[in-house]
């Protein structure tokens, strides 16, 4: 039996989520368009990623499990969703868990880079992942991110004026071109690498 | 129709799972007693603790969806473990689900913290947290951890020489008394609200 399916969409810029306990009408969403920022912001409007959602994966799952939403969900392109319904069917389920698995594994990644990393490869290895997102055009063979120093920081969990001061040693190192709200990857490779290594001790 | 469980148990350091892809031998725990602990640990042999495991919760679930696995589980008291079968019920994999979307709820607040958080403030959360695990002993009235300060760097993403500093810190201060391998903690509320609190600026 084929349900039909409920979508809706969002602009860029708007909140999908907000945090706390999900009500009644809550809905748990996959992303069918577009990219959806799920983000922590403490009481000065300091915003911190916490997840980007792609196509194919799922967010708001709490409202299925009716435990506290900790972030905001905010559609960062235009997105398109298909909410899930109040009893997903088990095959939905399945997915919905192999999704999580896959954040989850995310998010080890993120502790560590956190823990354990310097600003400048933490920020490579936040300019490869945005470089995967529909923030990222090829523009004469080259990735060029539209992302501005506020949506970089809140990726690595810094503030704008230090970010601005690594934009600029990477910059000056070639790894990339930096312009306003857009940022060119030269050195996709070098990037790699840094991403990879820790920097100097923690 | 009732399955036979497999259980297996583990003595205290034991490793159960190590990384890599996950092979067709390898199972997804459900822990029936003691405390997992999910660690990173690096070129040097410094670990850093991913997520803590409580009877009730899952880990190893890579091995039901196939993708790598990016963390040694080691027990950290013995443990009883249930193995997941390879073709688990529709209300097992929704268990599981659930279970995900709270330790990815969790994995955020890790993630803000190292984002935001001194290590005074995150040590205080970090010991919150470990006096919910069988680590704590209640002794005459008070809740008596029993973590190394190797083991505590682990827990808050730092290394020994630093914990060392700030446990002197926090017992001078009166919220906790630091003995050999055991912390007894004082001052719960007032460790509450350093846990809360983010210290000075990030």
């Amino acid at each position: 039996m084929t349900q039909a399916r409920e979508t809706v969409s969002f602009k860029p810029g708007e909140v999908i989520l907000y945090p706390g306990v999900p009500g009644p009408r809550d809905r748990a969403f996959r992303v069918l368009e577009g990219l959806v920022r799920l983000e922590a912001v403490d009481e000065e409007g300091n915003a911190l990623t916490l997840r980007l959602v792609r196509p194919g994966g799922y967010f708001g799952e709490e409202a299925l499990f009716g435990h506290e939403r900790g972030y905001f969900a905010e559609a960062v392109t235009g997105v398109l969703l298909e909410a899930l319904p109040k009893e997903p069917t088990p095959e939905e389920v399945e997915a919905l868990a192999q999704h999580l698995s896959q954040a989850l594994s995310e998010s080890y990644r993120r502790i560590e880079r956190l823990a354990t990393q310097r600003l400048k490869n933490r920020m490579a290895a936040a300019l490869l992942e945005l470089s995967e997102t529909p923030l990222a055009k090829e523009e004469e063979g080259a990735i060029v991110l539209h992302a501005t120093h506020d949506e970089l920081a809140a990726a690595v969990g810094s503030v704008r004026e230090t970010v601005t001061k690594v934009i600029g040693e990477l910059s000056r190192e070639g790894y990339i071109r930096s312009g306003y709200g857009k940022i060119l990857l030269k050195d996709v490779r070098g990037l790699k690498e840094l991403a990879q290594s820790r920097g100097d001790g923690r």
